[in-house]
């Protein structure tokens, strides 16, 4: 059982500041996000001020969304900062596997960085387990997403990107597949959720809020995050199904639903399961 | 007639990959409404990797919003690789004509690349057709907004202009004028989309969509962008008016309009003519 | 009594062009909240355009919140052009106090500029005012924030920075405080403002627009900026209850209550009180 009350109610009572390096597409989504769910974020990406805002937060979530050579840098310095702090690193390797820029960035952060969690979808995934997949923009290839028969190999591949890392590894899709010491797999969210932009960023905001709040318990802290961004999605699909709203919508009805959530709504929905 | 049916179903049955160099500004509408078209968006501006970017996509759009000197560089290269590899380019000078910086990176666009499509409001199209115009900021001057009076002028303007370039040219405002190797006027819209930011950065993205997924009828899937952008205009509205919303909600609701656009209802609310 | 109505009128009359210099996180909320408060925005943030873009507007706002070596010498550059064509220059000091970088950057700003307003949160605020508060991130910490037994001491300390900086200053919170010549406090707003990003920096661009319409009366211009979305933020908070709404539609309501405001409204909700 995840303890969702007790991860919560800490988010609630901390308000964990979380520094985010991440792309200017979603970011307004993703600060509205960590908001909604209790934590307060901070955006800041100049190499000469990122380790101080690191020294104020409770976690980093590094994005690759937009990259380049400036941020990457401040990524790496704010990284290893939070790294001597022992405060939680949220890696979000977006589109690794469609340039060499985006696959040796990642390289280089994995080999510098520990990171707490990474979060990508089944092709990002896919790249930084094996090397091999090729990715097709910032989306998943159909081939890579996650489904009943494939779903063993996915739980493999993370477990062994876990091991290899000493990370908590997330892979989203139909399925969300969730591995530390132990694996998990979620069943929540909606197939709206791939046709918006900012599901992917906005979970590992979410990610960075729950770990910033609970770093002790990062397996747990990371399937509640999950957790909450996948039946916010559903509630959110809910509600725009009501009002007859659409994928302009969606977002922000996700993002009311994450303001509303408590454990005894996240009880009632999650569809966990863990696996040995 | 244009084939709405048939473009449309391209775009649902392809998911043009489109790559986006773009402002900060609206580049979170323009990702959602190209998802929400059928496409699928990828903004990246780092001169490392738009090479590789562009090679995956069936689109390039170029957008000069928040241009900066970095990011100028990229959208060459990018723009280059694009016309090596026979996809379409569609340049949105966004404040062309407001500073030296603009109107001499558009002068170095417009002469090392080949454009597929250039859209601009009134303004914009008046300084690159006779490099005489001011601008006044980002918006169109009140002078050379289209009405039935400058409309004939306009269409003469669009069809140098494309012959200059050899690009389908599309100058919106009340009316929007679309020329190629014909001209065709669309009346569709509201007035309430000058009002809000990221109109026209959406009808580029939509012409990025279009154009990705029917390369081969640039003109058509042109026509097909800016009427479905000015059909979920006045659809958007309808829906802004029943919900006594404003403007801080239209542009969700226009991108909410985009995803359940069908061709259905593009032939019912259809305001387009062609001209000889 | 503050005059609304012929501020308001001379806003929707001139339609002032407001150059932003600003942040990528709440960039697309204050474009539309300028236009939806009959303003005009222009992002542009390259040293070789902004002065040529000063020159077009009525008025510029400055925020430090995504603040980068690049961008600081823009501001500069664009502040000393606007002091020399005596437009205004409204200055919002995102998350000064959290990192050196910011506050050399705000020393900077205020010893080389000339601003008409300074806004800021209690934090920010009290750091310019003292140089002595640490800062929390973008937030402002509790024990600065302004309650009924702090706001004798928040006057004092505006007015001391009134009449170092020459500027107007507001201090915003739960009472916004403002000083010019005379000092002014707000009691609107919602506290749900605090729990969205971007409140205070849609509050500048307000300000922005009324006092580039209104450059001769900066202190009403002012005032009517801060009720204008104190008072939005109680109105919009009336439609999230009503329409069960949350987090992610809030400021999205805020804008569209902005775009109907006028000011028979504001002088109905308005709870402004002049303190000598």
């Amino acid at each position: 059982m995840i303890p969702f009350e007790s991860i919560l109610t800490r988010i609630r009572g901390t308000e964990p500041l979380v520094h985010f390096i991440t792309n200017y597409v979603t970011v307004n989504d993703c600060a509205n996000i960590t908001l909604a769910m209790g934590g307060a974020p901070i955006m800041a990406d100049d190499i000469r001020e990122v380790e101080e805002i690191v020294d104020l937060c409770s976690a980093l979530v590094i994005n690759l969304g937009t990259l380049n050579a400036r941020t990457v840098e401040s990524m790496l310095l704010a990284g290893k900062r939070a790294n001597m702090r022992n405060i939680p690193v949220i890696f979000d390797p977006t589109g690794v596997g469609a340039s060499a820029l985006r696959n040796e960035s990642a390289a280089r952060l994995l080999r510098e960085l520990r990171f707490a969690v990474i979060k990508g979808n089944s092709s990002e995934i896919h790249f930084l387990a094996d090397g091999m997949a090729s990715s097709r923009g910032v989306n998943a290839r159909t081939e890579d997403i996650i489904t009943e028969s494939t779903l063993e190999h996915s739980i493999l591949l993370t477990q062994e990107l876990s091991r290899a890392t000493g990370a908590v590894i997330v892979m989203t899709g139909p399925i969300d597949v969730i591995s530390g010491q132990q694996s998990c797999i979620v069943r929540n969210g909606h197939p709206l959720m791939a046709r918006i932009t900012g599901s992917g960023c906005m979970s590992a905001a979410l990610i960075g809020t729950c770990a910033g709040a609970n770093p002790e318990r990062l397996m747990e802290a990371t399937v509640t995050a999950v957790c909450a961004m996948g039946v916010c999605g559903e509630l959110a699909y809910e509600r725009l199904h009501l009002l007859d709203a659409g994928l302009g919508t969606y977002h922000s009805l996700i993002i009311d639903c994450i303001g509303k959530l408590n454990s005894v709504t996240l009880e009632h929905y999650q569809q966990v399961e863990y696996r040995v």
